[in-house]
């Protein structure tokens, strides 16, 4: 077992703090990677908080991580020792059904997708750890390549919010020609204008707050709507082909779905505690669609950062010390983040 | 102006009683068509009732028309007298708006659709009144063409039934491969099992109550599920295409969507008077899809009706005396009808 050292929660509602634990060994197609980066999603609150429900404790989060491998296992073909990789919110999946075979691994059929952490290993049961730790060990299947052209600390956040809108842009053919609005602007919103801008879409930023009209045009973002501003509502109405929905706050979907054109998309990444309404008569009214979407395959992801490399797109982030994660959670929760924290694991 | 006669309520929540009224003349565009059959839609009790708002009284219902040509004016190109013919839910649109280009004149975006009664005319204003009625003059553009092979009462509930159910499954490209769940099995279910399976699709009806498994099987149905049974139940999770809802009551609609695999689509044509709840987890997780249509346009509703002519496809339905109209709204109510009422106009 490899001894290594990171923050956890070791129950339910309680601050993280340092821990210490164990790895497997590297097997033989296993990768080693010795962690320099890793985002912090609000699903990382979410689970620490056990939210969702059935959060294995302790728990070590973390599912954005960047690093450089320091081994590999003997049959490992893709990655030598020195070179950077990344691992996404998924370390395996059964890798034999329908799902799998399409790569889009997340939705496996079978085992259903071991997370990187607060999940379990397929065949030993043990936990998954993430990636607030100095080293980690994943099967070089579930593990990306990282071009060096970009800032590692910056690309950090693509192997979750990069993945989660970029996702559904391409699943849904979003370029040149259509009107693609975001609606919240936080991890996963400025990621969805940075690519759906690079895909040629005009982009709209709905949001309720006038002073978020610069940073949303600094983004990359074409056109900025009040949405607390009738007029301004109105003017969109029946106007975009998609909106990209990242809140997972409790909205009134009708007002945005409303927005949407004749067979446009609302396609929904946040998951609000509580099921929103949503009436009939707005979708047939206009052949609207609801969709939702669920991170990407491990093909895409790696499309998508290849994607971010030729296109230079990085997340922007605050870098924090591990030791300062406590706070960036309440932080999280007020929305005071421009637009991702990223642990340097340097401070662990 | 020509005199004619028909049903109407005088005012909400009146019973429908014999009414004289006028028709336009036949313009330059227009047929007279003297209505032989008219089928009577859930729709026609929800504006008589004014559920949806904005009702018009007097008001004549009635959009499943059908009946033969007896007058045709002087530009008239595709229909001469004699002709059978039928009307759907709408008698005009703006005809310039990119909607009405594409044919999908249901959707218009600057006059909306005109519909066939509950509206008013374009130009003049006037109110329409539908097929409740021995005559209807219609711009021959709106009008179809109706195969003279079929059984003139049962095509009736094509004009809406038919088409309402046709035009998704068209749009989503429903085939063979694909399963198909029909929820709610009255008029525009049992047109949904009986398109759906001419299509070459697997169809499965989903139904509370198992003793309409010998009827939906006789339709057409490869498969019946009782949800009120949960194994039954679970034995078609994350196994459906689509599933065409046409329940206008307030149902769960989670326990349903959870049945679609992943890329499935959950398409609603009914329209409950409250907003269900959906949670965006349950649209994640698979990428599902909830998406609306609304009837279909006038070159898909002629495509329908050449369709069914050719697949020998009639709705099934109950002939009443227009006297018994009242009657038939009560009946309707209990959902006691299989599965259209059809007006005999003869009656009048």
């Amino acid at each position: 077992m490899i001894p290594v050292k990171g923050y956890a929660a070791e129950a339910v509602k309680v601050p993280l703090a340092p821990f210490n634990f164990e790895r497997r060994e590297v097997g033989p197609h296993d990768v080693l990677i010795d962690i320099q980066f890793c985002g912090v999603c609000h699903s990382d609150l979410h689970q620490v908080r056990d939210e969702w429900g059935g959060s294995i404790f302790p728990m070590v989060p973390g599912h954005e991580i960047v690093g450089r491998i320091s081994k590999v296992g003997d049959h490992v073909k893709n990655f030598k020792v020195g070179d950077l990789a990344g691992v996404g919110c998924m370390v395996d999946s059964c890798r034999t059904c329908p799902s799998c075979q399409e790569g889009l691994e997340q939705y496996c059929e079978t085992t259903g997708m071991i997370g990187t952490y607060n999940s379990r290993e397929i065949e030993s049961g043990a936990p998954t750890y993430g990636g607030y730790s100095n080293q980690i060990v994943v099967d070089e299947k579930y593990t990306l390549k990282v071009s060096d052209k970009l800032d590692l600390a910056r690309v950090a956040p693509l192997l979750c919010a990069g993945i989660t809108t970029y996702s559904p842009l391409r699943q849904w053919k979003v370029g040149a020609g259509h009107r693609v609005a975001v609606l919240g602007l936080g991890g996963l919103g400025h990621m969805a204008v940075k690519l759906a801008a690079a895909m040629g879409a005009e982009v709209t930023v709905l949001s309720t707050s006038p002073n978020k009209e610069a940073d949303a045009k600094d983004l990359g973002a074409h056109k900025f709507v009040v949405t607390k501003d009738e007029e301004q509502l109105k003017g969109v109405a029946n106007y975009f082909d998609f909106i990209i929905n990242t809140v997972s706050a409790q909205i009134d979907l009708v007002t945005y779905v409303n927005l949407l054109r004749r067979d446009g998309t609302m396609i929904l990444l946040g998951v609000p505690t509580e099921a929103p309404h949503i009436h009939a008569f707005n979708l047939i009214s206009n052949r609207r669609r609801i969709a939702g979407s669920l991170i990407g395959g491990i093909a895409e992801t790696q499309e998508m950062l290849d994607f971010c490399a030729e296109h230079n797109i990085m997340s922007d982030i605050e870098l924090i010390n591990i030791a300062d994660i406590n706070d960036a959670y309440e932080r999280m929760l007020k929305g005071d983040v421009k637009y991702r924290f990223v642990i340097d694991i340097a401070t662990l």
